[in-house]
């Protein structure tokens, strides 16, 4: 398979991955390293995939530079079971949580957490279909609160927290689904750390928990045993089988960015290719961007022509053009350019020369 | 990669998948179906990948001849999340539900219901490790129970129940995890039945769920969204992204079953490898076979020499024959032979062949 009759894909997620990486997944397919056998047949006791799931725990750990206090698990159920297992397992004080609302999954965060507490919306854009992260001080945090939730990049509306929000000494939790390892943070700032690994990381059926270690162990009793972290921490996230092969392709993910310069150079790739196609929004006649310019996603794009028949034209013709799922989240229309880690440059260029020609040609 | 690099792979789970299966997966790796993409980058809600999961619950349908007034799920945290969405879902009259204890899991399955009712033991072999399926009648199950729970397949002992237990009006529940397509079951006999897929259908990290339509949407209000059956029943298994690439393996699996004679023909393939297994084990003055000869699993083969060290020894030299994965589970010993499905012939073949050299070698 020639790379070249392969797509520019800007799905939100599950989303593009690496070629290099899909590369060593096929030839090893029948074969992992000699071992006769495919990494999807591999029992997870063995000697081998023992080394696959602590090497991506190892490699996971530089990447993100995560301290020996925090536990790294690899986990099911996507985002949607850390909306319940963050409040089941954080939940233990005043059983209070403050939410910031960013976005759909920011809100269903919130619902989900209102079964299990006292839980109240610190502040949301939801007034304004989300197309800021609203400003909030530390004093408006209720003051004994468990912690406060945010989501730390909108997938669906395309902002971003430019920094780390204020909490004072409260505990931060984040859901950082899709915009992990696309830029350098400070882990020590969170309490915990989420996010579902098809966008920057793996195929879907991964999800990443990064938690300190003393918040983990104070689940209710009556807790389904899969979803207190504790049963996870103890078994280095081999207490059930775990989802063995997408975890060899977060792994192969990890790699992959180590060899390439880690997370600070993935981030300056990702800044130059959002550069590239937020520079072409700025001067358009036809093409505005969505969200606030201060809190800009660098791994969704989202924009508008204002109108809806000639967006669907264009991501009609960029799909003919091999650019697909352009088109923005089917609540929201217009178009969105995901632009995770394994989006080459040459797609971002590729899309804002059809964009060019595109605004053009219908003038 | 020549198929004849592989190894004969015994592993009780994640297991052997069909050669055919992994080499069309490492064809269309880059590419699948001219998309341009491959399964692990392709967005859940593209037309692509709407028809793979549409096929993969059609055509497990027709295998099981599942009826339409139960749904077909796909979901993620394998047995240990059904041990907890079992009792949650389906304990909602009397909050009282009877265990049939037959093995670890079904132990495990027990233990974890306790904390969502009143949960009794209907009957256990665990004083005799486990060796037989304990029998039991329908009136020693309380008469108001919610379901009788049952794992139909022991995978640590080698268990195996050879009809399906009369519970008498009570509803049924069975893990089917290490059995499912295996055999021809009736699927109108059962409440629900659950498997994880990294025995007999897929790689880790996709679970099945076959339950009767009028069992779901009765979860306490409470309930973790991710738990409530009714959450993934009305979105077709895609609330939220599913494990896509287990599911679409699952899906060229239930293609290439069809394709082979459906479960009937896999059946009389599996009783061929395990009378040939057995057959040379009822002979042999070394090797004996662990369980009751009534209760005999075709999937899980578990014997013993009689003594560790030969028993090491034995392993040992399978694996140097490329018979991997024969040591029986790490708190049972001797040794274990799974025989799924994907196991050709040719693997029961040489290892039985094996275990007559070595028992002539080590009189």
């Amino acid at each position: 398979m020639a790379t070249n009759e392969r797509v520019f894909n800007f799905s939100a997620g599950p989303s593009t991955l690496p070629v290099e990486v899909l590369e060593k997944a096929a030839a090893e397919m029948l074969n992992y390293d000699g071992t006769g056998e495919s990494v999807m047949e591999m029992s997870h006791r063995s000697a081998e995939y023992k080394q696959i799931i602590e090497d991506a725990e190892k490699n996971l750990r530089t990447l993100m530079n995560i301290p020996d206090d925090y536990y790294v698990l690899f986990l099911q159920g996507g985002g949607t079971l850390q909306f319940s297992m963050v409040p089941i397992n954080l939940l233990t004080g005043s059983k209070k949580a403050d939410y910031l609302i960013t976005g759909n999954w920011a809100k269903k965060a919130y619902e989900e957490a209102t079964k299990f507490g006292d839980v109240k919306i610190l502040a949301s854009s939801e007034e304004d279909n989300y197309s800021y992260i609203p400003k909030f001080k530390p004093e408006d945090i209720r003051p004994d609160v468990d912690y406060v939730h945010i989501c730390y990049n909108n997938t669906i509306f395309g902002t971003h927290c430019n920094e780390v929000p204020d909490v004072g000494d409260h505990l931060l939790v984040a859901d950082m689904s899709s915009c992990i390892l696309s830029e350098e943070v400070d882990v020590t700032k969170f309490g915990l750390i989420y996010a579902g690994a098809q966008k920057n990381v793996a195929p879907a059926g991964v999800t990443i928990v990064i938690v300190r270690k003393d918040l983990v162990g104070k689940a209710p009793a009556n807790t389904p045993v899969y979803l207190d972290y504790a049963t996870h921490a103890k078994k280095g996230s081999m207490y059930n089988t775990p989802p063995c092969y997408p975890i060899y392709i977060a792994g192969e993910v990890f790699k992959y960015l180590l060899k390439n310069g880690g997370v600070k150079a993935t981030h300056e790739r990702d800044v130059e290719k959002a550069n590239l196609l937020y520079g072409y929004l700025d001067k358009s006649e036809m093409f505005k961007p969505s969200v606030a310019k201060e809190d800009r996603s660098l791994m969704n794009i989202t924009f508008v022509t204002g109108d809806p028949e000639l967006d669907k034209k264009f991501i009609a013709g960029a799909k003919e053009q091999g650019m697909i799922n352009l088109a923005g989240y089917r609540t929201v229309g217009g178009m969105r350019a995901s632009t995770y880690n394994a989006m080459p440059l040459e797609g971002v260029e590729a899309l804002v020369a059809y964009m060019e020609k595109f605004e053009n040609e219908n003038k």
